[in-house]
C-alpha cells in the first residue's frame, strides 16, 4: 500500500468524471461506494473492486478461502455503504502459475460461503494467466433507497457503526449489511464505509457534500490509540442522519455519535478537550 | 497465449458449474457467453472480461486508446453473441508503473469512443496498482430474446457472419452488433461469437447442446487458408438457424452457410472433395 496525497485520489475521481459519457439511466456515476442505474422499471446498484496481491493482500497472510472472502466482503460493504444488498456477483480472476485447482476451488468455497450468508448468486467471470495472483469482484445489487455520499445536511449528526482498529488487516471482515439496513427506517443523508480511514472516508463525503464537520475527539471509539482514525481497511459505516430524526437516542445507544455536519466555511475540525484543531487529511490510497 | 487441451477450459467451465451456487434470479449461469438474470420485472445479461498486457495484448503492438477499445469491444461481442446489447460498462484497470495521466486519459477515450458508438455508459470501476497492465472490463446489457450455446438443434443450418482470419490481431475491432440485431427476426436456435477459434467454438455449441455437425470445408470462408479454422480473435458469430425457418436463402445470401447440425452420435465431421473427416479440436486457450 502507498501513502501520497489525498488529492491524488479525488484527482482521479474528478478526472473521471470529466472523461465519462454521463447518459440516460445512470442516476449515481462515478464518485460515489457504488453507481446506480436504471433498467425498464427497475434499479440498481453496479459496483467492481480490485484485490491484488501484494497491493491489497499478501498470500502468506491469508488461506486462498480468506481471500476469497475478503474480496467479496469488500463489495458487498460498499453495497451496504448505499443502503443496498448484493444480489448478483461475478469474478475476474488473474491466475498466478501457484494457483492450481485445489487453491482455485478454496477461492471459490470463500466466495459460495459469502454467497450463503448475504444472499448473492455466482453468475460468471474470467479467469486468465497473471504474474501475479488478482480478483476482481463486480456484482449487481439492489437498494430500496440509495444512500450517496453526497447529500449531507449541515445539523446531521455523524454517527461510526463500530469502533476503529479492532478488525485485524488480511483477515475476512463481516461488512456492515444488517446495520445498513437498519438503517432503513431512519433518516440518513449520507452513508460511506470506512476502507481508507476514518478521517479520509469522511472527508469524502463533506468533499461531495461541499460541508464542513465538527468531530468530537473523545467519543470516536478507537482500539489501539488515535492512530485508528487513520488506519484503513475498518469497513465499518460512516452515516450522517439529519437534525430532524425523531429517534436520534436510539441511534446513539446503539452506534457511536463522533460529530455533526457544519457549514463549508467551518472547515474540517476536531474538538480535543478545550482545543479545536484542524483535522489533517492522509490515508491509504491504492494508487 | 498459450496452446493447451481443450478439455482443460471446458473441464473448468463444468468446475465452476459444480461450485457455485445456483439460486434464484438466475437464467442463465456460467457457461454461457453472458449471465442471464432476473431482478424484479428487468431480465439482464451479465459479463465480465480480461485483457492482461503479455497475455491478451502487447503494449508495443498497439495505441492505450486501441487497447481501451479492444477491451470493451470484447466484452460487446459477447452481448452481441447473446442476441443482445450493452448498456452499462464498468472497468477495473490494474495500472503498471508507465501508465501515467495521459496513458489513462486514452485507454478512457478508447472506451468512451466505444460507448458513443455502441450505446453504452461507462458507470464505474476501480484502479489499483499492478506489475502488468490489465484491464478487466465488466457489464450489465439487455436482449429481448436471449440466444443460448446449448439450444441448437439437430438440422440447423449454421452460419458465420463473416470470413475468418480477416481482423489483425492485437487491433480494435467491430463486434457484430448491427448482425445481432439484424437475427433477432429468424429462428436463430444458438449462437457465440469466435474469439478463441472457429473449430473450439463451434464444438462449445455442440458439447452444450450435446450435439453434432457436419462442415462443408469449401464454404467455411478463409484469409489466410485452413489455419483460420483454428485462429482465435476473429469475433465473428457462429449462429445456427431452425430448418423450419422460411427465409433461409435471405440469410444465405448475407451471411456464410457452412454446415449443418445432426445429432450427437453422428460426431463432428468436415466434407471435404469426398471425403468425410474428423474435427480436430484445437484453439486458443488463455489459461
Amino acid at each position: 500500500m502507498q501513502k501520497i496525497m489525498i488529492m491524488d485520489e479525488l484527482g482521479f475521481v474528478d478526472f473521471l468524471s470529466k472523461n465519462v459519457l454521463k447518459a440516460p439511466g445512470v442516476i449515481t456515476g462515478i464518485g460515489d461506494d457504488c453507481a446506480q442505474v436504471r433498467v425498464g422499471k427497475e434499479k440498481f446498484l453496479l459496483k467492481s473492486d480490485l484485490s491484488i496481491e501484494g497491493v491489497h493482500f499478501r498470500k502468506k497472510d491469508m488461506t486462498f478461502k480468506a481471500i476469497g472472502m475478503r474480496a467479496v466482503a469488500r463489495v458487498i460493504s460498499d453495497f451496504a455503504a448505499c443502503g443496498g444488498t448484493p444480489k448478483f456477483i461475478g469474478i475476474s480472476l488473474g491466475k498466478s502459475r501457484d494457483i492450481n485447482t485445489s487453491a482455485l476451488k478454496d477461492i471459490l468455497s470463500g466466495i459460495n460461503f459469502c454467497g450463503r450468508k448475504y444472499g448473492f448468486s455466482l453468475v460468471g467471470g474470467d479467469i486468465a494467466r497473471s504474474q501475479k495472483l488478482f480478483l476482481d469482484v463486480w456484482g449487481l445489487g439492489v437498494a430500496r433507497k440509495f444512500i450517496a455520499r453526497n447529500t449531507a445536511k449541515a445539523g446531521d449528526a455523524i454517527f461510526l457503526t463500530g469502533p476503529l482498529g479492532k478488525r485485524p488487516f488480511n483477515k475476512p471482515f463481516e461488512p456492515r449489511l444488517k446495520e445498513a439496513k437498519y438503517l432503513k427506517s431512519f433518516k440518513v443523508n449520507s452513508m460511506i464505509d470506512v476502507s481508507d480511514g476514518f478521517i479520509i472516508d469522511l472527508y469524502r463525503i463533506l468533499k461531495m457534500s461541499k460541508k464542513g464537520a465538527l468531530l468530537y475527539e473523545d467519543y470516536i471509539p478507537c482500539t489501539a490509540g488515535k492512530s485508528d482514525f487513520y488506519r484503513g481497511e475498518d469497513y465499518e459505516l460512516i452515516f450522517t442522519v439529519d437534525k430532524k430524526e425523531s429517534r436520534l437516542d436510539e441511534l446513539k445507544k446503539k452506534f457511536y455519535f463522533v460529530g455533526e455536519i457544519k457549514n463549508k466555511d467551518f472547515g474540517y475540525k476536531m474538538k480535543a478537550g478545550f482545543f479545536l484543531k484542524r483535522v489533517k487529511i492522509r490515508g491509504y490510497i491504492h494508487f
